[in-house]
């Protein structure tokens, strides 16, 4: 919570400690980057052609079942160096500074960051999963997984209500 | 985390507490369903053609600059009434039991329900935002909006590592 901010950037003040229900980590990211040359995002993880692993908590091995080679699963993992006290943002990459409901940054109330990947190895026996990439550091907590459903994961058509 | 168990599902014994961080609501889901009504996926939801409403805390309006009317969101929200123990499941629409990571059920290790909505009007002095519809009961918890982006939430494409 404690940190730099740019112009623009607002803060909740008085952020009161978050009194909602705990979770649970099922597990762990393994992935090649640390703090010094972690992509900023998928697209770039992807374009270094390096994949990334999942350690999966022995408890959670059986809740694997199902899940196949090559399948898009959604990620959902916490960023726990993120902070959560910012409501407007001004990345260097944007003009301004924007609401942090309208980023993917991190940074935001509850720090969870997701994206979809495939799977490109199970070891149920180790409670490993190969993945093609990610976009965070080593040792990131995993909170979900859950599999890419073009029904429920794309947007809508345009003009339908 | 009590409840019957279906023929071939598992539960987690003696799962502890979960210890991790606690997560912050930064709203409620105001939709027209219940219990008794509420469809089983957000492709079911679209079918019946009711639109659904966010209303957020007033400390996060701020954090709304930049959301555009017609802009596809990701939600986030927190099936507080769902179970968090179950591991293999047997939901009456697949056949035989599955991994809870297989399947896009509520039930899970942490309850985070997720799907891609179209907001249907921004309402900044009232906190408020419609979206095309949503596959939760009225008064969920909401924990996040987050802009849909093609190249994180796609699938990867096939092949490619």
């Amino acid at each position: 919570m404690v940190g730099e901010i740019r112009p623009g950037e607002i803060a909740l003040e008085g952020a009161a400690a978050p009194e909602g229900p705990r979770l649970r980590f099922i597990g762990r990211i393994r992935s090649p980057w640390g703090p010094e040359d972690c992509p900023k995002n998928i697209g770039k993880a992807r374009e270094t052609g390096r994949g990334a692993r999942i350690e999966l908590d022995r408890d959670f091995v059986p809740a694997l079942l199902g899940l196949e080679l090559g399948q898009p699963v959604i990620l959902l993992y916490w960023m726990d160096r993120a902070r959560r006290d910012l409501l407007r943002q001004a990345p260097r990459h944007v003009e301004g500074p924007r609401g942090t409901f309208a980023l993917r940054s991190p940074n935001r109330p509850n720090t969870i960051s997701q994206c979809t990947v495939r799977i490109t190895g199970i070891d149920v026996a180790a409670g490993t999963i190969g993945i093609d990439a990610i976009d965070c550091f080593d040792g990131t907590p995993l909170l979900d997984i859950k599999p890419w459903l073009g029904t429920v994961d794309m947007p809508p058509e345009a003009g339908k209500r």
